[in-house]
């Protein structure tokens, strides 16, 4: 364990609103090597949280936190506020079964009024808190810290627009790193770099104190419009000004001597939102973070001293390769193949792709409506557009899901990673929804791979899919291993296929439980109950022959999916009624993701907890025959 | 008919290009009268079309459309458009069934590349565009037109930071009424309105022909970017050149002397994307639009001299007004009340509690996304939130009111107007998906009201909720005509109603099918069989023991609902096979709207196309139970 002497004497942030600034730069010392130890026991993120430590202490010195209000954007920067707040003493249980969240979590502390984890929400979050403190005249003050990478989302643009008639006081700290994920992309973040490497923030590094004593006087000037236009010209800051932003910066996030006098000034403004622009490090003050290129944004466990990180090796690609590798050899025969991703490049396999076709790809930065939008208008002149974008994430675009692709009846191509549960990341990137919201809208193919070669399979077939829009949805993590065909054939549309025949009881699964559909038939069979297994491949158009007849060959039907209530199994079930097909009785049984959103773990502990296991399955079988009453209590 | 020499010699665009300023002049007054005749016969939005009438004819005279891309945002000003693009001929079938849509539609022609109904869209989808032809090399140009009030959505902004970085030609024209559906809010429309008052643009008035002659000097110069700056603080433009576009205005958008050079001038740049800022007048030309406070935006038929509207007399409040003044009754017992609308004050009944509690009241414009996380932070801070939002805009929301509402289980309500079919404003505005979008997340509470008095009661409840989100639905269009309680009792969550008693067949209704469903059990009763009819109320939680208890004591269950597959039937089925409830066998359907976009047309006939009126549920009723395989065919 690191010795910590100052922040072993700090409980809460109260324990620190005394403290010099030579204090506060000991503590984020401190706080540093505390932060760097506790994630290379967990993993998690790290150069993002690394970035921002002094800025972390800064905050919490000079705002009363929590009576003010402190959120941070996304969230993954929050490991050296958990470490100020109250919860060090779990620190190294980050983002681990029953441990702490890797994101700010409202139930976990006060000092998380508002959780995150997905980007750019945290000034709308803000406003309206601001809009309650005015509303209930308690005088609190409210701050939110956002990344230069998450202004590329619409949401920040929004509430920025709305703030300035909104509200009194609100701080917002644009935390610019210039990196989110990736490295950022467009028009603002030209806008960033351009002020950060004008004339005013090289005075600001170069007199550090002296300008942080100077900064402040015009705060004081009531009737400064004159000035602050001018101040506006020097700085650039004109984009946040004309949104009625008070703009000040940019400032060096790392230099306490600059970052404690500037927050109390901006703190002091409470007639009008202020913007503070302070320029960070990811990774800072961690040598083989600094010197990484993804800067330890994500990082597995690692040896402190080296930084190696203990990889585990995988005897299968991961589906986000296989998808990748896949498009790539479609692209090399088809030039009208383009790929679109929102600041998922590497998380999507789209960087394999870019570095194969750098003017075939679009990373549109953390930017979903308009990612699908523009897919759409790709597609409508006859491009085919493959729009590579996390389930979860997708819901940023549903409105143009519906409104640009599937109305129009458009073909973009959807490549939906991260389907179902995605252990360390819990509930808030979980790709639980997208069967239900996908599958409910008319015209749309929606695929799931049971394994990779399945995957490479769906691709194909989304290729052949000209007159309308597709969407295949896989896990996080490795493939099974099988062997992917040179160049996978389409499937018929529609169509599923039988993996395992047997008499008594279905198992139709959606996704990768089938595998866990075939271990469930093995428990059932020792049992002597004789299962047929069969692979959906389509939540729609479902595969009605095949379904009728399962429902009218065996005794009972058990559905599978990782996917929340009103998805497949419902589907399933309201073709079969329409068809008739329960009028007589039938043993059917839709399993699914549970009604709770569930908290990070393992993967597979998460879909035991889930009932999605090949003994949960099973379990129900026998409960559905009637076969074992044991089985039901078990299965409670 | 109104006289149209000149009109009636243009049947297509390319008939305008050889016109001179003067023609096109007189083009466009004749293309305004035309408008003004058709809406008087069809109603429709009027204002927005007027307002764009001189742009239009300029667009199509300068631009080779359909060769060149012209992309309209929203589409609800197209009706011009549509008179010049060979649909004249239907123009006075406007939104009528079977007649042309309000709005741009792709199927319609090939004028209108890329459809819209719903804001903002326009330039993500030029972006498509753009990247298509740059691919092909076809060198077609991109235009975009958006008004100002959908420069609030945070998609415009995403699209605009994505441009530069993009693409080459592309030009974007900023359509600056001031208003779109209700004026417009936030830091963006008060720099519009800076430029527009500023001097650059009182100038250009006054200088008319003279100014535009000399603004295209500078275009010309390639080494311009010291005098871009320059000119980006005297007209104010700088928004838009940070986000690496070439701006150009304020320019008087009815004088054709200016429009046409200015658009020929930025037809030309092709190494970067334009965007000229255009001044127009909603309603502009027709004395009546000019004098209202909405400028016709939306208008019934009307009388072409007085301008007078014939609106119906309806013995029934609006569902709209009814949640709007039950509202107002509820906030006055309860300080902590807030609503919050994304631009549809008037539409959602906001207005009127606008009017009761200015302070209390958020139209934050067209920002769903801000708007939901807005409230959440609001719910965070102790608040009591309403967010009057349509079902079909809330998709726009989607994320936000998984990821910073659901997973935070804050109490944020949703009012959701015009869920169901909508009639005039067809598929882009049908209130479809609501029930399995939301009814799949964990803790959510989902009703629809069967009348206004129903509504009345859901407020109520939703008030008693303060552990977690809720939602209720109505649709658009006016209540049955039940008296509404003083102070609606909050109803037992979870919890349906037997409206009527019978035996055989149970009818379960979800929202205002409960009048139809009503109707069928009186014609089965005609048929000799009983039906019970029940009031679902929620969609989550369900009521288990009531469903449970129809399924036991009947020979089928029939469920019905003003929403897509996958919502309210397909929880019923997937509750009642978790039961085991329909191991036994149970005559079970689920009515739900059709598997497709349905076009517009009366409500009533829309609800008769898919299935969902009194003869379609009793002949389902009489099917399932093998009464009347007649009815089959019937309904076949």
């Amino acid at each position: 364990m690191p010795d910590t002497p100052l922040l072993d004497t700090v409980a809460f942030p109260a324990d620190t609103r005394g403290f010099s600034v030579a204090q506060l730069r000991q503590l984020a010392d401190e706080v540093r090597t505390e932060t760097i130890d506790a994630v290379s026991v967990t993993g998690g993120h790290l150069g993002a949280g690394l970035g921002v430590v002094e800025l972390t202490v800064a905050l919490h010195h000079v705002f009363e936190t929590p009576k003010d209000i402190l959120i941070w954007d996304v969230g993954h920067q929050c490991y050296p506020h958990k470490i100020l707040t109250g919860r060090r003493d779990r620190i190294r249980t980050l983002r681990q079964g029953g441990g702490l969240s890797g994101f700010t979590k409202r139930a976990e502390s006060d000092y998380d009024p508002f959780g995150a984890a997905h980007a750019s929400t945290s000034i709308s979050a803000a406003l309206g808190f601001a809009a309650a403190r005015d509303q209930k005249k308690s005088g609190n003050k409210v701050v939110a810290v956002i990344g230069d990478g998450s202004m590329s989302a619409g949401m920040a643009y929004e509430a920025m627009n709305n703030a300035a008639e909104t509200t009194g006081q609100l701080t917002v700290i644009l935390n610019d790193n210039d990196m989110s994920i990736a490295p950022p992309v467009g028009g603002m973040s030209a806008y960033l770099a351009k002020l950060v490497s004008g004339g005013a923030y090289q005075n600001m590094r170069r007199f550090g104190k002296k300008m942080a004593e100077h900064l402040p006087r015009p705060f004081r000037d009531a009737a400064r419009k004159a000035e602050e236009y001018t101040r506006g010209m020097v700085t650039g800051g004109t984009f946040f000004e004309e949104l009625g932003f008070y703009y000040v910066g940019p400032i060096d996030g790392h230099d306490m001597d600059v970052l404690v006098p500037v927050l109390k000034n901006a703190a002091a403004i409470t007639d009008r939102p202020v913007l503070v622009h302070v320029v960070t490090q990811k990774g800072k003050g961690y040598a083989p973070a600094e010197n990484s290129a993804d800067k330890y944004h994500g990082v597995v466990k690692f040896d402190v001293v080296s930084g190696k990180q203990s990889k585990s090796i995988s005897n299968a690609p991961s589906y986000t390769k296989v998808f990748g590798t896949e498009l790539i050899k479609r692209a090399e025969r088809d030039p009208s193949i383009v790929a679109i991703t929102a600041a998922m490049p590497g998380g999507t396999g789209v960087d394999l792709f870019g570095q194969a076709f750098p003017d075939r790809t679009f990373d549109v930065g953390i930017a979903e409506q308009h990612a699908v939008t523009f897919a759409a208008g790709l597609a409508a002149d006859g491009m085919k557009p493959f729009a590579a974008i996390y389930s979860t994430f997708l819901q940023r675009g549903y409105d143009q899901v519906v409104h640009d692709v599937a109305i129009q009846s458009l073909p973009v191509r959807f490549a939906l990673d991260r389907a179902g549960l995605v252990g360390a990341d819990g509930p808030t990137h979980a790709g639980s929804f997208d069967i239900g919201y996908l599958g409910a809208l008319p015209g749309m193919v929606l695929m799931a791979a049971s394994d990779e070669a399945e995957l490479a399979g769906m691709i194909a077939t989304s290729l052949e899919i000209d007159d309308r829009p597709s969407a295949f949805r896989y896990p996080r993590g490795d493939g099974v291993g099988v062997e992917i065909p040179e160049l996978a054939a389409p499937f018929e549309i529609g169509k599923g296929r039988i993996v395992r025949e047997g008499t008594t009881v279905a198992i139709l699964s959606l996704g990768t439980r089938l595998q866990e559909s075939l271990k469930a038939a093995e428990a059932l069979a020792a049992r002597g109950v004789s299962a047929t297994v069969a692979d959906a491949r389509f939540a729609k158009p479902l595969d009605e022959d095949m379904i009728l007849r399962l429902a009218r060959e065996h005794e009972a039907l058990i559905t599978v999916e990782e996917g929340a209530m009103g998805g497949f199994g419902g589907f399933v079930l309201q073709m079969l009624a329409e068809k008739g097909a329960l009028d007589a009785g039938l043993k059917v049984r839709t399993l699914h993701l549970p009604d709770v959103f569930q908290d990070q773990d393992k993967p597979e502990t998460m879909y035991a907890q889930a009932g999605l296991n090949a003994e949960h399955i099973a379990a129900t079988a026998l409960t559905a025959l009637g076969v074992d009453a044991a089985s039901a209590k078990a299965r409670a």
